[in-house]
């Protein structure tokens, strides 16, 4: 993994992937008690930052491996990200979901094209289930983030982050990205690898595994637990990203569901995007743990917005 | 009014109004039948397009004159945006607002900085207390559209639409804008002139003044009405507005508040962004009215996203 991985992917990547806009406001920032800038990520193609890896992971197959097929497992967003990365290359998509997933990430992975199979995520195996199916139709398996293509196609971001914050004249800030199993937060801190601005993971309680990793220095995983924050409830940092993570990220953030809540409301009113329990746990962070973190500004990856209109109903409860 | 003021006030706005994206989705071009763009001015600094022509006008004032201050009267979106643009130019500023106002918009134009009066809109002239205060205080009346600047400014908007377009390859369109006084869309219209980009009015049902004043070829007003499209609900199109419309837009397109709901609701979904229901009218207009649309392809301008809470829990309880 290195930079020039993450700038071939860009390359791949253009007229493709969305260059996000760097979105602010002074209302916002009063809230934080700081300067916040947001990485409005869930304006990425099919909602989420998870299409930027999954392009760049399809577009880097051989063109006779890719036409076989890909497969992926996913809580929804990589779900979408991949379904639609394959059908833009006119290539067939298996997506294996848990059947709890919210039905409008299990919806628009099939309207994107993609053949979904269902499981139950507290009793089967997800990845025995997709390496069976991928060796039985010669698919390709993209994994969710424990991929060197993957991690080098989220990566694609921390260099828009670098340009947007060149632009706005940002010279140092904590860049907090929200975390599952990694592949965003490392991509973008190789990206950002060298320069003034630091990425620090964002994680909801009870699945803080990476800030506990990161602290400890070794892998820890989450006891169960059940969140609200979907997308990023994974059980413990990967192979690839936790080593990218303990050399270059600073300490993680952790958020309760209410205050996921709370800064999803906040983004409706404040920046007008739609952004999910786990995309928003970086600005939650940002708005409500401002004792952990230093300086005048911080950026926050909005990392993802396909949100059930019910849960986003109850964020605007908040108010 | 000329392609050079626009230019210029874009020059004056370089670094301050913000590029707004050009968004899109196949599951959105699936309902319309036909590939639909969306220019998200509801990201624009204080939601909505309103920022750019109240920085343009009162980036052109002479800064002695500026310095006494601003005032404006508005439904809200222009009043935010005034506020907005005199706070960054540390001037004050005087909005005249109704008092029945989104509680929103009146607390953000409060949170922005300026002093907020408030009138009855069924009994009293916004336009009186205007001109009265202008005299008292010194300040410069801004006006919501029929003022060059003003349309200079929002033509801003179109400048960017004519690039974007071009960036992803879009020859001929249809260009459909929600519809007040007429100032985005004249100015729009302007900045478009020439090129195989046609603009095209939206308004709410009740308050179609600009799409019959066009069909008649002069002026016509509205009856006495309610919508919930509060920030477009003018009585008739500007002095300045309407010859310009004459001269360049096509016909006018009328949609339904329970539409206007319904387009909000998708541009959740599918976007993940925020639009209010005067936002979302030239969005309903291409999803629900396609047969009054020519071509293969539409450009959209989702022109604000301040929307109460409550509103936009009724949007999305058509999903």
């Amino acid at each position: 993994m290195n930079i020039e991985m993450i700038e071939a992917a860009a390359g791949r990547g253009r007229g493709y992937i969305r260059r996000t806009p760097l979105l602010n406001s002074p209302l916002l920032d009063a809230v934080a008690g700081r300067r916040v800038f947001v990485k409005a990520e869930c304006l990425q193609v099919t909602g989420s930052f998870k299409f930027r890896g999954a392009w760049s992971a399809i577009s880097a197959l051989a063109p006779d491996v890719r036409a076989r097929g890909i497969i992926a497992f996913s809580s929804g967003n990589h779900a979408q990200g991949v379904a639609r990365a394959a059908q833009m290359h006119e290539v067939p998509a298996v997506i294996i979901m848990p059947a709890d997933a919210p039905a409008q990430k299990i919806a628009n992975t099939r309207a994107y094209g993609a053949e979904v199979v269902l499981y139950d995520r507290y009793t089967q195996s997800r990845e025995a289930i997709g390496e069976a199916l991928a060796a039985e139709r010669g698919l390709t398996l993209v994994r969710p983030y424990d991929e060197p293509q993957v991690i080098a196609g989220q990566g694609t971001m921390g260099l828009e982050i670098a340009e947007q914050a060149h632009e706005a004249g940002i010279s140092k800030a904590d860049v907090i990205v929200c975390c599952g199993g990694g592949g965003l937060t490392s991509g973008t801190a190789l990206a950002l690898e060298g320069s003034a601005l630091r990425v620090r993971p964002a994680e909801p309680a009870g699945f803080d595994d990476t800030a506990r990793s990161l602290a400890a220095g070794r892998i820890l995983s989450n006891d169960a637990g059940r969140s609200i924050c979907d997308a990023i409830v994974t059980p413990e940092p990967g192979q690839l990203t936790f080593p990218i993570l303990k050399r270059l990220a600073g300490p993680g953030l952790v958020v309760t569901d209410e205050q996921a809540l709370r800064a999803m409301a906040l983004a409706f009113l404040h920046l007008k995007i739609v952004i999910e329990p786990g995309g928003a746990v970086a600005l939650a962070a940002a708005l409500f743990n401002g004792d952990d973190i230093e300086g005048d500004t911080v950026i926050c990856v909005a990392s993802g917005g396909n949100v059930d209109p019910e849960m986003f109903a109850r964020a605007l409860d908040t108010l």
